[in-house]
């Protein structure tokens, strides 16, 4: 059987173990203090509303939440998301948002819906990793545009299509990108935007780092921005409630949403009913803004605190970037140094710390002198610890190379 | 942007509303009375076990429960999973197994890692609808093998093989199958799992009904029979816990699980934690087999109550199945007679009653004058009261026609 899968199977050969799944596992390793992940603070999760709140929706309406409901979710929590858009003064319907098991499944069910095998699909590059492994399953080809700290290069981007590239999506992380960090400006919002338009590709927004906004304000979402119904638009309750619930949602054109519902139905049936309705309830009777200004605190004394031990441990020749929000540092190491042989041969096993390559975020080139570091989920002692056992380790190795 | 959409995307045009969409939400109507869903009798959750292992998950062990983990699901979980079929005498690893949402999230991982467009998937005729509906994004040809009393009719099966049929693999719930509630003999999957070999495919083997038998004794499953790992084992907690915590589970070998965990990644990263933690808890600290025979006595009542609400009030010309378990009736009605036709101009306006028109079902035929019944649900009142209704409206209209 083991000889005989292949042949059953020309997708399998796609489907191949990556760094994301190998790194998660590492990060689980208690013994291991981990940067790799992107996972929040757990001490911050508002766990006596959210007790409260599963506690009432069992006992006081268990026949409906722990029941089947419709694929494109519980009605409160699609009106609820239309209420946070709202309070930023962006008007949709409730036939424009579809909940999700989380942002990811609406990168899947995108290249699902629109990418046959050999379609082009733009990204920033350095990009998400999760999203290559959901767009992969899909047999795309890649174009990496450069990202700078004004995000993804929109002039590089129009010239490629001036000289004929044809994609069907371009996928942007505008805020905090992952894992670079950098936020898209304004102009460059505003010349995607009119470059879909006029090479007539979707763009599929992803917003779930958007809240988390340290200093300075908001450029505009490419959504609002959009007059073409252009733009699917994710966002996460992950990064601002907790990831435990598996919920993100989905805005785009109710044309394309009853598209995306029947994916939806087709992929799981629906997302958790106790789960929705639990957010939904925590949404209406919780201040949710309260709570992320409470985790925008604390994020940026933890990122300062990386930032700090960054400079006062790792040698010189290492740089980080210096993100106005978001999960991660971004790491850029000498010309020749392969961070992935550096983790694998020397700070796993000697520092006991993971970070994650970068290589795994380049979606058409093989850059190897790069890392992402997260600074939400590791205590401020683990940051302050494991960046200096790191920063030990490093100027042994970049003195002796 | 509405008519540039179908340049956009092939797929789109294979992304069309259908039937079960439709009637989820007409049985979401409290006005109406639905036997459409597959719905469990909400007043047998078992909320206060839930509420309680749902509060200590979250206060005491919320750092955990509400953060991401890995996408193979709960290790926890899939040790429960291993001890349920432990307890049937199957023994396996914990690498065989993978938590899915749902076990239709089984069905369109199986069809996204096996079907190319064009590729051949052998599966009853009738099916389950929402099979069809997952494995149709992947653009395969159906063959519909016949099903009777003794399920799917594997002579038929083999005569097509021996002609040239080569399918990628062959989806089967061989007990009480939804729709039609035969269960497959003995005999029968022998006959299919030496198919397999001989032919060369996989078979998926769906036993989301499995558990709620009211009679007799379970044959052998197909997972139990096969020596060649060819067998993808779904099962499911929706029919035997809660349909809103969104659980199922996959047993496969583990070769094919390790794909299978990148395609859950690149899908939605994971289920929920703190879903797949209570689910864990439930299993460990209560007696779910006890609970499992509550719900095999009600809905054997309520499935007795349905047969004769029916041979009461139907006109003769009107069969149906009498199956040993699961949640469905499989009403035949005469030759010409339109169920699509009659439940939209006659029983949903003038008796206010829902069910599933057979044709959603047949894969690759249209067959029109049947329907799927759900006893589990509704009430017993609803039941009588319902059934009532349609029977004398089907008289006044299997008179007139």
């Amino acid at each position: 059987m083991k000889d005989a899968l292949p042949h059953f199977a020309r997708r399998m050969s796609r489907v191949q173990p990556n760094a994301v799944g190998a790194l998660l596992r590492a990060g689980a390793d208690p013994s291991i203090t981990s940067f790799a992940g992107g996972y929040p603070d757990a001490s911050l999760f508002p766990r006596d509303a959210l007790q409260r709140h599963f506690s009432a929706a069992i006992l006081n309406d268990g026949h409906t939440s722990l029941q089947y409901t419709v694929a494109e979710g519980n009605p409160r929590l699609r009106a609820e998301v239309v209420r946070m858009y709202a309070r930023q003064g962006m008007n949709m319907d409730f036939e424009n948002t579809l909940i999700l098991q989380g942002s990811q499944q609406g990168l899947d069910l995108t290249a699902k819906l629109l990418i046959d095998p050999g379609d082009v699909i733009v990204t920033e590059s350095p990009t998400f990793m999760g999203a290559l492994v959901a767009f992969n399953c899909y047999e795309p080809r890649y174009v990496g545009i450069p990202i700078d700290a004004n995000g993804m290069d929109t002039e590089v981007l129009a010239l490629k299509l001036k000289q004929g590239l044809k994609p069907k999506f371009a996928y942007t992380i505008p805020d905090f990108q992952n894992p670079s960090g950098a936020t898209m400006s304004t102009e460059r919002r505003k010349h995607l935007v009119q470059l879909a338009a006029l090479y007539d590709f979707i763009i599929l927004e992803d917003t779930a780092y958007r809240p988390l906004r340290y200093r300075g304000k908001s450029p505009p979402t490419l959504l609002s921005l959009d007059k073409e119904d252009r733009v699917i638009h994710l966002g996460s309750f992950s990064k601002i409630l907790a990831p435990g619930l598996r919920l993100g949602w989905m805005v785009a054109p109710s044309s394309m949403i009853e598209k995306f519902g029947i994916l939806k139905l087709a992929a799981d049936t629906q997302c958790s009913t106790l789960n929705m309705a639990v957010t939904a309830a925590y949404l209406q009777y919780n201040d949710l803004d309260h709570h992320v200004e409470t985790l925008r605190q604390t994020y940026a004394r933890k990122q300062d605190l990386m930032l700090k031990a960054t400079r006062n441990n790792f040698p010189q020749e290492v740089s980080s970037t210096e993100p106005d929000g978001g999960l991660f540092l971004w790491l850029t190491f000498p010309d020749g140094f392969d961070t992935e042989v550096f983790m694998a041969e020397q700070a796993l096993p000697h520092a006991r710390v993971a970070f994650v390559p970068g290589r795994s975020f380049f979606p058409d080139s093989d850059q190897r002198n790069a890392a992402r570091f997260n600074f939400s989920g590791p205590s401020d002692e683990k940051i302050e610890d494991g960046m200096a056992r790191l920063g030990h380790l490093l100027k042994k190795h970049l003195v002796r190379t």
